[in-house]
């Protein structure tokens, strides 16, 4: 079965599925966007990436395009129609297609884009026992990050410069020296039998697999503090983590080539990514 | 006759010209681009325009995806298609398309898109006589404003922010409240005989309109100094300026409610715009 997309109210073959050249979101990054994970045909925390998204677009003085009702009925067949069973839905929603202006067009209906992508499953268990390399790079994002918008070249070129010196992700820092989060995920060290991760503001963006963690954490009545974290902080961690709705909770196990603890992600791991995994709330389709 | 667009080698009836939605600049800003003028059916300082999208494209570590020669050529197609004969060209390249992952895919032709657009002339003749308002906002963009990228959700933001107050065009304010630039514009002020604007680093972008007005006060010996200043320094100014490739040299009348000078374009507005106008190149087509 060939690849479908929702696009403006369309199911499109993929390689069909376009957009106008004057979207806002082509021309000026104008437009949020939500990452789903699929977990055994299912949802991961539906309710909290809506709610987060509706938030984005409020921030942004946008206007939902279609109605939740409808965007779930959407979301729903590209899981079935593309056959995910584990995986993500890519959900954006742009300010619309307008003669190309800064100020916002007036009465321009938003586009809304859905993808769904097949992620094995073996492909996350795998990186999961081996962990991942971090590199830490300047934060050069915008102020307004707490938005998950498409403003979002910083990240990309951060991203870049770890898979350039063989890491999976860059942890950005600020101008005073404390890591920001993570290019698409949010940053954990755990130190001292308690487990740590900045607070949110307006320097990070409010991660749902953050907020789910930090559920199970209570539940499990294991120790975490919100608290900022530096260079110095990450080399005396036993171990460290990044959180996003793709990665779930990943081991970091080595930091600009320092190994955390030796080097493996540590005894908590499976303990971590339990307590988020049990506290997640799946939706059926 | 119906607008036609340039996209990824082939000219598209306007409504008909789309791009990929997994098209890097739609779901990463991750792409340049830039704004000709077009005066009188030629392009007004076109050498200098292509030199900087170069150097946005290498500081992106990005491909130019056709040869200089065809840009030129399809550019000249587009305005002479869309019988242009005073207005714009809007050029845009980004990395091209690829499944969505925020670090650099490998091997993908970067998409090239070429707008152009009629403005009559008596539009900008009426805004000059009249003068426009700027607003002050917090300065929200990335940290890397030198390249003229698709990353442009602040400024949409701050020039939305002015149209609500009645103003068209907002002037930013960084960390140490002193002016950077225009949402859209670098920012002047005319203070005791010399014309002032910010020194080029990577808090303003490049301006070519800048440039061409700093050599044309030159040729005429008018003073002029590159420094850094503040709302109170504008309050003391008896004029003041925007410079765009659109907007030429535009006065600023009012910044906040406040009146320069009389609140008129003032006496010098019109030297300032013919040192622009004598010095800059205009390309046959």
């Amino acid at each position: 079965m060939s690849r479908v997309a929702f696009v403006n109210g369309e199911y499109l073959p993929f390689s069909q599925s376009k957009i106008h050249i004057e979207d806002r979101g082509y021309q000026f990054a104008d437009g949020a966007y939500e990452v789903f994970a699929v977990i055994e045909n299912k949802l991961a925390d539906y309710d909290a990436h809506m709610s987060r998204l509706l938030r984005s677009l409020s921030e942004l003085n946008m206007k939902i395009p279609y109605s939740r009702k409808s965007i779930f009925f959407h979301i729903s067949n590209i899981v079935k129609q593309n056959l995910i069973s584990n995986g993500l839905i890519y959900l954006q929603i742009s300010r619309g297609v307008a003669s190309r202006d800064f100020k916002f067009p007036a009465n321009t209906k938003g586009s809304l884009v859905i993808i769904g992508k097949n992620i094995p499953i073996d492909q996350y268990t795998d990186t999961f026992h081996k962990g991942i390399s971090v590199l830490t790079t300047r934060d050069l994002r915008w102020k307004r990050v707490d938005i998950k918008s498409l403003n979002l070249l910083a990240p990309v070129l951060a991203k870049q410069t770890a898979y350039e010196n063989f890491c999976q992700e860059s942890w950005l820092i600020d101008d005073d020296d404390f890591i920001t989060e993570g290019s698409s995920s949010n940053a954990w060290i755990y130190s001292d039998g308690t487990l740590i991760t900045r607070p949110v503001s307006n320097s990070i963006l409010n991660g749902i697999t953050r907020s789910t963690l930090i559920k199970g954490l209570k539940k499990r009545k294991i120790k975490y503090k919100e608290t900022k974290f530096n260079l110095d902080d990450i080399k005396k961690s036993s171990e460290a983590f990044i959180t996003s709705a793709t990665q779930h909770v990943m081991p970091v196990v080595r930091v600009n080539g320092i190994k955390i603890g030796k080097g493996l992600p540590g005894p908590r791991a499976l303990d971590f990514r339990a307590a988020y995994m049990e506290s997640l709330k799946l939706t059926e389709l």
